[in-house]
């Protein structure tokens, strides 16, 4: 397939959404604007939580409902196509996907894939809370073979602290103590660190660029652009394993 | 009024679509996701070239049904205020706003009200040739009593190369060439600059940031913020001006 319109299911974060956006951009072989894929981004912010429901916390209310609306939405308006630039909404992907009347490209999927061509072996996982839980980069990877290993709790703390204090604050992170959190993982044997949280892939642009670190929203802009027929651009040469067949 | 459902008619170029996206999060006092905006933004870049049409080139296509059909779009998915992140395209706002069913905010106007407001009686303007060929910013800076000044035809192709040539395809721009251009209009008695196309904007994260520019974008991202009923932050002091009565 090649997808004419993308519908982008969004505002879970809004800024990861947009650089998500940006980066699909940035990547696609253009000489005009007309030569950029059409898309339609819904930021729906206002989208309840989704660790807090996940972790079961008093009061959360499912996103589900809302999610589905969107995706909908965007289907209606004549998306062919859709992308969730959100690892933790994943955990929703089944209920989702079983009620859309478009594909919907997998941010977990793709990422485990795309390690399991680079022939890792044993990974980190820096996420929210939600993805931790819910096991969703876990069970992929053990399905390509692959060991996925998590922060210690104190760890998960300030990855956590990361996200939701500072990311979605438009505050500044401790990027000292998420470096020390990597690297405790990189000494327990990770040969590489997934980014797998779209508020992390936005300190890249400020720090978190280390080689070792695999950002999932770079993965799933790079399987975008493709899957919409387009060619990528300026991704690291180690991308070129993600093009061939779509996976959805 | 307070906006419920931003509607972002975008692609017009994709990039700084996406750039005013990010300047509307950035710039909104959120603790949390839900504090956003909800937006849902068409970013329909294979839209006809605005200055092609403007300036009557053989064979350039009209973008107003295309811009049509997408504010209908936005309207019919619930949007109640629709904004453009492009200066070029206000050429066809008044033929836009007649078919509109929900208020659009006019990036040139709030940007000549702000300038206004801000006592300035000079201005220069950078922008494309279909937006000084439109002669908009003249118009309605005529209106307000201020004078508008444009560069000379080589200053302007450096602008334009600027835009069509280096951002529009993801190439850095001549810094030190529209820096003369600049110079040229202050020394000529501009009191400010207008970056008066959203492409120019994108520069300003790594050059035109100098406190003679205004930029067009954050003037509409300011007053986007502000429609929605929501409290603008980390704008520059002199934006305070900009509270007050919506002009939708």
């Amino acid at each position: 397939m090649s997808a004419r319109l993308l519908g982008v299911l969004g505002g879970l974060g809004p800024m990861s959404t947009f650089y998500f956006c940006e980066l699909v951009t940035a990547h696609t072989r253009a000489a005009c604007d007309a030569d950029h894929i059409d898309m339609l981004v819904s930021s729906r912010a206002s989208t309840p939580d989704r660790t807090a429901y996940i972790l079961g916390r008093p009061g959360a209310r499912d996103p589900l409902p809302v999610m589905r609306e969107e995706a909908r939405r965007l289907a209606a308006a004549g998306a062919d196509l859709i992308v969730i630039p959100c690892n933790t909404a994943h955990y929703f992907y089944d209920g989702l996907a079983a009620d859309c009347p478009v594909p919907i490209l997998n941010i977990i999927r793709e990422t485990v894939a795309f390690l399991q061509k680079r022939g890792v072996r044993r990974c980190g996982l820096l996420a929210t809370e939600g993805t931790v839980a819910s096991g969703a980069y876990a069970r992929l990877c053990a399905v390509a073979g692959l060991e996925c290993l998590t922060p210690d709790p104190a760890g998960q703390a300030v990855v956590s602290a990361a996200i939701y204090g500072a990311v979605k604050q438009n505050r500044p992170a401790d990027a000292a103590a998420l470096g020390r959190v990597a690297q405790d993982l990189l000494d327990r044997g990770c040969e590489c660190l997934v980014l797998g949280c779209t508020e992390l892939s936005l300190l890249r642009r400020s720090g978190l660029n280390q080689p070792w670190f695999v950002d999932a929203l770079e993965v799933l802009a790079c399987r975008t652009i493709l899957t919409c027929g387009r060619e990528p651009v300026g991704f690291p040469p180690a991308f070129d394993c993600l093009r061939g067949e779509a996976t959805v």
